[in-house]
């Protein structure tokens, strides 16, 4: 959520170094006491996604999926997954989610005459859920073929990976790789005799870097790349800094839908799902502080309000804390109120917003949990001390105790709580996969000329015609401009119906 | 929630036949399909407490609980339970349920000096959870001794039982008893040479059934009995009806407390939170129809308006429908909103609200669950058919799949989703529990002839004070009415402070 | 809002002596510094109504209309107010008030075969206004015969008095009558040659005391009492306490529709409104204490939740207190957030509930209202003292000013905010008017015997009949019970569907 | 609420016909059958303030003030008002008002020392209310000198503007002015011998017209015009298009600041209070529709929801149209709810929204009125013709009759509700205020070449110190970010905290 701020550092090395520069990256999402894998693997890669649990997998099966020859039901192997032999369910989970994902499913029906990405050679490295696989078989209705490996080590639905795999795709992921496997499924996926990618889809810009590392040659084919995450978009813009962007890149973070949705709609719902999920918590009548009042805190704050909480907002910027006023809650310093809340949440997408200090003073069975950015916002580390027991009360949950017997309830370790322990519901995913589509439609079939080497947000019309393609499913029905409206408005009928910097 | 509306029969047949007796108690709630096992099990035993799951038994022992040599560290055995070895785990659940529980634990602080359970010898018959440990140990701190069996085959946490018996308790009851077992261990509980109990606390009015049919003798010594379902109830009114009730009873099922957070606040929470557990389904922008607007309906629309979902509400009650409709809902008929809405939810109290003639018209992906009276609201029955396929797609969530590929999602079989689905919030159970307690406590030191062979309600200042004893969890403080202040409105200053009747 | 609760006086005096009698019950709500007027005027005939402004007279004409030769159009003059010709304007706002008083509109309808008031001759002490018409004519359509006077001095609307009169009406009201005024008034309804009452509709109980004491021999043909306040039941359950209750009398205040409509209901928009009107104050952001958490302090909590207000909530009953912690207030004694608040509401029903060392300790600018019970609940008469200052800034607006500068915003000089200083919606009225006519058709209709001498609550039945009428205004669709669902649930079809203690 | 967004046009011819232009401007807000008057005063300067009632002046002195001669208490003349008498009144509503303009009042105390305005010779034109008495208050004690107009012919209150005239100001502005007289006393401000203005303060953009007509040479001293209004900034745009502007000037309008208050805070509030006012009536179960669903209608969208009213919305932009499903409004086109709904508000910045179409089609008794842009939105001019009856039933409401009796209720003859029905919190104002002052301190100390013959934006950074001059109203505590926070986020300490774009 703290988007592009940080990139204002104006005396950047021109020579790219790609360790060092990896090394940087890693800087401010490195969790402290797992710096040993994060030397090489970017920090999103680590985080685990909740959602992603594998339904039927309790066989132990030991065997690394890399020394198994695989083959699926047409004899094709050109993919490396966990167990081919769980396709039916995958396929099963990717049909319910095709129920909830209408814009990507409106697409395809669209794509029947014409097919907007014939010839499109997509590598794809993201999480490899059901969404994903609705996402893929799309981007194939529209004519594309397609690689793909996992951008996270632990996100990998592997019943998924089968499905896809059994249908044709070539997949390199599983759940629980190794570092090194990370790697090896990326490379499989860039790397084959025959094969010259042209369209780059990236979630968290590992893709991007080793094709950077390894294939530099293959830029000069590539039309795009369309990116996803912070921490990727934040690589693409220094790259671009350095000069060292070849290609034409698009920001899809920060697009108004997928912003107001990830953060704002999905926070709402995510932040009461996580902690009943975790805690079994009553919301009514808890006192909670909620550190940050962007997006994310103002769904947060909506929903526990809603519930009969009493909210407390912390905020550094007078705007927002401005907004937490009139909305209802009353503003404080951390300090204020840290010893009687039952609950703290923090959005802040700043670092060492709750201290030890502050832990130390919270009262027994205090919930502690993020819902802001990465792994920064409570300090962890400062909590592994001799004096103090961790107990592993149930899965991603802890109880920290104090000498005293005071208990702190610390959730997913510090760790985004709305990936680690709630679901993130299809419906929004769908915004995201759809935005994606579009952006690589848009790069692949823009006349030369149109985007330079440089990092782009999506045009505003493309983030109406997403909003426009997901109206659908609620029934809701969209009034036009007439045509002496739509003068009087100075306004094009079918848009752009606000200007660029409107949210 | 429908409460005592149903007794309205004045010629009961005075003589009471057991067996014809049960059944008719199980008329109501039988539901289609497992008429077998309804025949000698109360409904409310066979339904299941997703809460109540366990979290270390996946090793599969499949000997009987009943055929092992049972003891705990101390060499007693006078127990049955599943697995002594939980009962470190066990303990760990119910220290952590104190912390949410502090009316028991202020209870047993007061009790320190008197004993007002001194020799009660206490026969229980409730859901075996970490929130039941808490009130076995307080009725044990307050001077009580306990002997304790399951009022469900299912609900029982095996890590709580183990820690209770190793802490001393007589409990007979496992996690997946058959109904032989289901009524051995009450008798276990019941019959023991050189034991006679004095108090009953009942739920679902199975072990009091139990003594009426093979101890009745023992009700010469008995104080009372605390009954605290709707079912159980039900009975105890129909016993009275009868003549046939020879001890008095206390209903602490229709107590405002319990009511207003049973139904109202509990509702609100938990039917967001067994939706999401169940479906992951996104809220915003949904469609509902609630059936029901007494306190449950309420509560469940309350929180899904919160949430951003447009909620219709069906109800018979122009009183309810017209607060409804003050609150904000539409008020339609089910038939008018059946195609379009996305969740359908009944909170009625009433049978068949949910027919097939509305299950064929649903639109496809349509959600269905009960939030009301036991199985009766959905005629699941009707959705076994031939032409029909079922398909389990998550543990408690069926795809009833039309032929034409319409599919249903129907949560716990239309079951109770709160119990199933979802975990009570400890805050309310102990609400509950302690007025079980009081009610304990009231019945058995009450002088003679306070109470005749009838069935009460808890004194409205017995309701306040559980209220009094929740108010320091919300760091709540409450005012005195100064002495001209109560005379003037003709109060004592420590209350009752509302007429009976007022809720 | 305090009910029946102080009525508890078990030694009373069976000897009934008007003149002390009426001095008791004007202990209670006497407001200091008017002691002169209350002696023998109740104190709601002197509360007065915001929404009963005129809208014609501005003239000013000093004769008393008790001087004047009045006739209407049709040379009938068997009535005394303001001014016939306002009747045109005053027409007007009857048939506004027509159209959201559907209930009325619908007895009329079906009142056109039998007539149920055939025979009947009310006489009505009531509030004049638009409303109140609405329901004489309606009476009237029934088949009464009415003749009417005010309950209030200032809360007659002139202009519909002059429409009424302009109709036949033979009404005796004006606004700002003296009190020697409003008996005569009172006196000219009950006392002419020829007419015998047969029925009384009362608000507060001035015309049930005149006939007491002056014509106790007319209520040997009186069937029946329908009164609808606080205070005037309060004095019928004296009476009936005292076996002095000579005719039966319906308690329309405590019906459950009346109940929710006038405080929850009504309370959440009027306090928005009131406040509004009187200072403009802006919501967002607020800190607000409200003191009680009954029907009004629940509505106007929620209401100012909803408007960005931080709400604070005093309670002295354990049990309410608990709901206004699952509701997301946090309870405190005045004395914790008295130097902090904005807005001060009480709504306890209770005296004294803001005194003078509260107002001491307000910070500038605070605003202090009363939604609750008469006048009694600010200590308004401890502000009368040299060292303050009062300033009138507005209608029903005071400043009052501290020595050193500080302001406390006072409305209506601690009477009813939401009479003063804000409307009653129509809609509102409708449902107390409609369940006035339904009891004075139940009082006169009943078989003897049904009623005895006796305060009686509306039959749960004829509440939910009042309920169904007003549906149709919000297109709402009752659903009707199968013939099978009302035998599972041992209810009528037709209702009643909850118990009479259901709230 | 419409922004920039018109002014599109490519081609402007270069040549400034100021007549013509003129016209231009008021092609779109022009109200038909009132052409007359709109020919040379722009629209806003015709909107009319209801919170600008005067509280005095019911004397009806029929004097012109032109002709008056006048004086205040201390011999000075330079003014032109209604009655210098009024002053005392006046002042005490500038007292109350100073109350809620904390951040005014924290501006002149911070400006003991240092005078940011001195030497400024201020012009201004706005509405002449207690509020801006606070503003000018606050300039002069920064230093500045002001000489003022009214920018409406109704909105002054006259009791303010003589209460400034009292203390010193030239103030030319009373409540009724003509056409004549309203540009008469801009002229007055401006044209006195011996003052040249070197700051514009304007508020619709009139005083800005008349120096470029008349005293095109005085803008070689002007340093800046700081412009609130949205038809003002559209001038000052359509100026610099063509090369004509010839001072650097600040877009008031567009901080963010004023846009979340003036829009979504404020009218959350207003729409309440104006449909109070005008129709008392109920909000609970009323079916609303709210066209556009941009800040203004989901403040009105937001506070009748919560009210208890269904509420539908009609949107043309996808995004805003998503946002309102996923708030769980549903999202229809006017013509599916028209016959159904009970209120209408449009919030569109459109024009012909709710044309005779529609109004043809509401049922009786239906409110209309305009949340949006001017007076465009709502098609009055379609009812004014000879079959349908007009009556006026209270100040700023109208009953439209149709032949067969329907009633249409319309408000403001569809003029802005807020403004004409409610009044607009000073608190609100006082934001708008400080940005004001703070823009014109801004561009007076801006050293030469920071601004150019521009449109500028304010400053973040100074919208930032804007709502941090509010927060202490709210007893609100901002948090400070520690230098490792900061530098980690790469912010300064002291802000920007969010980019430029953020809103």
């Amino acid at each position: 959520q703290i988007g592009l701020k940080t990139n204002v550092s104006v005396n950047v090395v021109k020579q790219i170094q790609f360790a060092d520069q990896k090394q940087e990256f890693n800087k401010r999402p490195t969790k402290i006491g797992r710096r040993s894998l994060s030397r090489s693997i970017s920090q999103s890669s680590t985080d685990s996604y909740g959602s992603a649990a594998s339904y039927t997998d309790s066989s132990d099966d030991e065997t690394s999926p890399r020394d198994k020859q695989q083959k699926n039901s047409k004899g094709n192997g050109d993919f490396c997954i966990k167990n081919i032999k769980q396709a039916d369910f995958g396929r099963r989970e990717i049909e319910i989610a095709e129920q909830e994902m209408p814009a990507l499913m409106a697409l395809r029906k669209r794509a029947q005459g014409e097919k907007p990405l014939a010839g499109a050679k997509v590598v794809g490295c993201t999480h490899i859920t059901a969404q994903t696989a609705v996402l893929m078989e799309t981007l194939t209705a529209l004519g594309a073929q397609c690689r793909w490996a996992a951008c996270n080590i632990y996100s990998t639905q592997n019943e998924v990976a089968a499905a896809l795999a059994e249908g044709g795709f070539s997949v390199f992921a599983w759940k629980g790789e190794s570092e090194d496997d990370f790697w090896w499924c990326i490379d499989r996926c860039v790397n084959l005799e025959g094969w010259q990618p042209n369209m780059i889809l990236d979630d968290g810009g590992d893709l991007t870097h080793w094709i950077y590392k390894k294939y530099p040659n293959m830029f000069k084919k590539i039309k795009g790349i369309v990116e996803e995450s912070v921490t990727g978009v934040h690589r693409l813009y220094q790259l671009s800094k350095a000069g060292k962007l070849c290609v034409p890149a698009m920001n899809v973070n920060d697009s108004v839908t997928k912003q107001k949705f990830d953060n704002l709609y999905c926070c709402r719902e995510s932040i009461l799902d996580g902690l009943k999920r975790t805690t079994d918590v009553m919301f009514g009548g808890k006192q909670v502080v909620v550190c940050g009042y962007g997006e994310v805190g103002k769904g947060c704050c909506a929903a526990l309000k809603a519930m009969g909480s009493i909210v407390y907002v912390t905020e550094i910027d007078p705007i927002c804390a401005l907004q937490a006023c009139m909305d209802g809650f009353r503003l404080v310093k951390l300090n204020e109120v840290i010893r009687q809340v039952d609950i703290v949440i923090t959005c802040t997408g700043n670092k060492n917003v709750v201290v030890r200090e502050y832990l130390d003073r919270m009262k027994n069975g205090c919930i502690v949990c993020n819902m802001g950015h990465s792994n920064t916002e409570i300090d962890v580390a400062s909590l592994r001390t001799p004096e103090l027991t961790w107990e592993r009360v149930r899965s991603q949950v802890d109880h920290v105790i104090w000498p005293d017997g005071k208990r702190i309830v610390l959730l997913a370790e510090g760790r985004l709580l709305n990936l680690s322990c709630s679901t993130v519901p299809t419906f929004v995913l769908s915004i995201t996969a759809t935005t994606q589509a579009l952006a690589l439609i848009e790069l692949y079939n823009a006349p030369e000329g149109r985007y330079k080497q440089d990092v782009y947000l999506l045009p505003k019309k493309m983030d109406e015609y997403v909003a426009s393609l997901h109206l659908p499913t609620f029934d809701a029905h969209l009034t036009e401009l007439s045509d002496e409206q739509a003068k009087y408005l100075g306004l094009n009928k079918n848009g752009p119906f606000k200007p660029n910097y409107y949210r």
